[in-house]
């Protein structure tokens, strides 16, 4: 952190907000120039907010420079975060593909969508037991009977599951049934969850919330992490901006800062971010492109008729081309 | 809804379109075109999903007509909600202000911000018990020892308590000392929270989140009231925009717009939305002017030692200052 | 401007960065930490581009102090700019209202509604001639035509007139009709248009662009002031966010940070930032409240048979209401 | 154009709107339902304004659904537009590349990076003489003398020329030495400039505003395009959202989108989307995958002393290697 004295600050008011940084346990240099004073922290200033420095009549800015992340952090880890789910493993270097419907809607569906899923060669089977949803009278999704259909599927075809937990109450249940809990955009920010999830022994799947800048996201793999559970896949599924032709805005080049920033992988969610399924092939080639470490895509046996997101899911037959066109893709990187 | 068929879509595709709507419980009214056929839906569209009705190779768009809320909606309910809390009227054109820290730090602390509100004219306190930070590391609050020396300030003072509560597994604790449950902004999409404060018996103070339009706001307050809870007062905190000079743009036209479209009452946090304690002052008397219900205004007695927001916080001299001027303000109007 | 080195820079390297800023004829103040040089960078920075002093292997961050502008700047003038009219003066406390139709369709219209503005209480009489329209197929405003028939009105009403200037080939035939000069919002950023106007007599009304930030803003007033035109009214008309329920967002909290940041007057657009004539006098009072030097307001003799912006308009008869309302608030604060 | 009436609109009123929209030359299809009436409008609606229909008392909705752009649209002109210059070209699944300088500096400066550029394969050489600078004190670019080294450059190496033009008065000099006449982002709704340039025999690269939806850039080539010129190269460079790690936000689904609603070639510009030379390659290869027609890339010879834009700048050696692996790329897809 750099502290910018105003002009006006004297000695007195200088002294004063030194003082005040030193009893956080940092130490401070400081640089007298013609016009203001600087000030220099040295030390760990990751837990200290800028409020503990404010001074209104003598401060004029403070500027971070540390990251505000340690464990998330690729400097003081850097090599690549790689998860074990089941012998698959996510990370350096393989492309993971998580499929599967919006919602779980009944066990023949769930078995059948899962079926041809793996037969494509995904990787997880994704699908929504607990349905965040915009309105209290749409389809809230089949709660614990959906896991336990979900758990069928995964029996038959071996497929591991992630599927999302909405509540700090439900994720004993849903650790059970799931191999990896999701974290949706909107609880991306629900620090209670993030820190309940932060204690299980699952790897945790966190969405990018539709408004959270990449430290934000950053961040929130930190409250995960900061409880003991290192092992965190982040997801970018659009964010939100003035355009509304596509549901969200994919932004692909939150994969390369990632991968700058932090060594957690990092995969994408096409099929919200556009909203439309004629979109997914393109945007899950470019994801691929841009060094992704997987994709998670929504299929649907029967889109027409699905409860929720048909508009944005793909018929089996489309996944199987999408799949011979990635992993060549993928191999050709 | 109106269903706009393609160009190409022939009879027997019409028809089917038409059955699956008839088949959700409503009736169509079909109208052929020279070039396109548009089909009416005519009914209660506010459970119907586009999923429903989505057909990829005949439906050209899907246009929504009906707002898809119910109990918050005016048209459904015209006369304006009043909450009353311990002899205080929350709407009906009175001005609720609610004031206090950001944290809770001590009890010393928070009885004497409560009483400098309270003489000032506050109506309700604030301050936070559990507080949600965007660093595991930063300070989060003191939590049930917070809730206890807030009531200690409430009792002396008189004033009802807002606090927010993060987690469903926080309700039944926050609702023992508090006399409004407050949903943070990261948490207005938090559902199965939703759900649990719309079980309550305690009004709920719903603040928007950072990039939720003015129709997922009363989506949110739907949650609420469809459980059961009519008592909610909505509260807009600032957006997330481009601009950085604030912390995030307040959007005082959803004032107007909640007018129209809601009966509830809607109060402004012009802290949070500003981030600036010079820009306080200004933007509650715009927030007046506009005809907002109330204010929500962060005041420390020290704030170049508060724990957080410090630089959002209004000395309680300054409080006093404002008060005045918004009360003559609001006589005024 | 303060320069963080990387922690691994050697002497050399930093000795090669202070020689470059020196070189720009800037003093240098080199800070040795324990784990990074700062170089605080001493005089006038104004015109220092980040790219001069960015070295890929050495350089961490560079983080702007000073503000970019100078004559905009209130720092380097502190008394309000005043800006005179045919006797009447834009800032120093008075309310300017500058109103009248989106588009000037004939010489009828224009002097009617001059006359009822004038009657009113209106300062300004506004209209288009020469017309942005999103479309070529739209209605693109009578051009010389509008400038006469306006001018007639301003005869007849005594009000100066303000009208858009859209292309630096249009600036002297504009000027000779109009008493202020008004950029529009798409043309914030045409420098080219921003520098003619610059070099002219008659004041500029300059737009803020719909992503423009604050300093953008300012920005873009330096480019007209830096070519010997000090009377530039700054004008907020809502900028494009995610919400869709108003046009645009109208950002108030603009007028404190002018008001802050430079010494020139601001006035507010409630028209275009809201798209509705119903939000029109609510965000007008507000705008008042939080300190804006005026309003410019679109009003119509017959909304409904307007070539442009009728569900925006105002009746003549509504905007004589919202003067009385305006006028008496104005008084109070 | 499906207009919604009000419930409460009776025979009388929804007759007076019908005569309205017969008047513009369209013929209306009305269906009463039980609860409102729909007036269906059939005719070519691209130049009505909604102001025409508006009618506050008895109109609720009125939605478009016919694209606005006719010259534009792939409805109507269902082959991919290629577009030749110098005997390359531009569409039809090749991939162009333009590459150079911010901008020109001097004679060798250009020259250098051009033999270099198109040793490693790009097609175009692209360098700013007119400049768009946010502060006046930057530097503004050569002009003519720019132009004039730009053209030596081209006849040194046989490579065509894009360059910016930013006012109506430069037009005519700019065509004189370039190839491809650019429209900066902060220009594409200066609708003056665009007529003009639709009036040039020279094709356009036209660049999306920083907060411009798909439609408003497809609605300014059609300006373009009105006038006659029918050679518009489309180009996303980023738009402008909360997040400020990157520069901009660099949208891809744009190209998903243009090849879906137009037949015009779309390129991508990655420097100035991200604004960081080291995510130049990576997104370079993702707009490959994604389908672009080609890419805009900065290169400098000397990025530490260009006079603009030297972070997001590539030194020729990293140019040539992503030439190599993008090639390799397009050659697999």
């Amino acid at each position: 952190m750099v502290v910018v004295m105003k002009s006006k600050a004297n000695d007195e008011a200088i002294e004063k907000v030194v003082s005040r940084i030193e009893g956080l346990g940092l130490k401070v240099q400081v640089t007298k120039g013609e016009h203001q004073t600087i000030l220099g922290l040295i030390g760990d200033t990751k837990s200290v907010d800028e409020s503990m420095i404010y001074d209104e009549d003598n401060v004029e800015k403070i500027l971070k420079i540390q990251e505000p992340y340690k464990l998330a952090n690729r400097d003081f880890h850097p090599e690549d975060t790689l998860i074990e789910i089941k012998g698959h493993t996510i990370g350096g270097g393989n492309l993971t593909v998580m499929a599967g419907p919006c919602s779980i809607e009944s066990e023949e569906q769930i078995i059948e969508v899962a079926k041809r899923v793996k037969e494509a060669g995904a990787n997880v089977l994704r699908g929504g037991a607990f349905k965040p949803r915009t309105s209290p009278y749409s389809f809230q999704g089949l709660g614990l009977d959906g896991l336990k259909m979900m758990k069928k599927a995964s029996e038959v075809t071996g497929l591991p599951i992630v599927t999302e937990v909405m509540s700090t109450e439900d994720v004993e249940i849903v650790e059970e049934y799931a191999d990896i809990l999701q974290i949706g955009a909107r609880n991306m920010s629900n620090f209670s969850l993030l820190k309940k999830v932060g204690r299980s022994n699952k790897p945790v799947l966190l969405k990018r919330g539709m408004s959270a800048t990449v430290q934000e996201l950053l961040m929130s793999a930190e409250y995960i992490m900061s409880e003991g559970n290192k092992n965190v896949i982040l997801c970018e599924r659009g964010i939100r901006t003035f355009e509304t032709y596509t549901r969200n805005t994919l932004d692909l080049s939150v994969v390369t800062a990632i991968k700058e920033l932090s060594h957690l992988p990092i995969i994408i969610d096409p099929s919200h971010a556009t909203g439309k399924w004629k979109m997914v092939e393109p945007m899950s080639k470019a994801s691929v492109a841009v060094g992704a470490d997987g994709l998670m895509i929504e299929v649907h046996n029967d889109p027409q008729n699905a409860l929720c997101d048909g508009p944005q899911s793909l018929k089996p037959e489309k996944f199987d081309s999408l799949m011979k066109n990635i992993t060549k893709l993928h191999k050709a990187m």
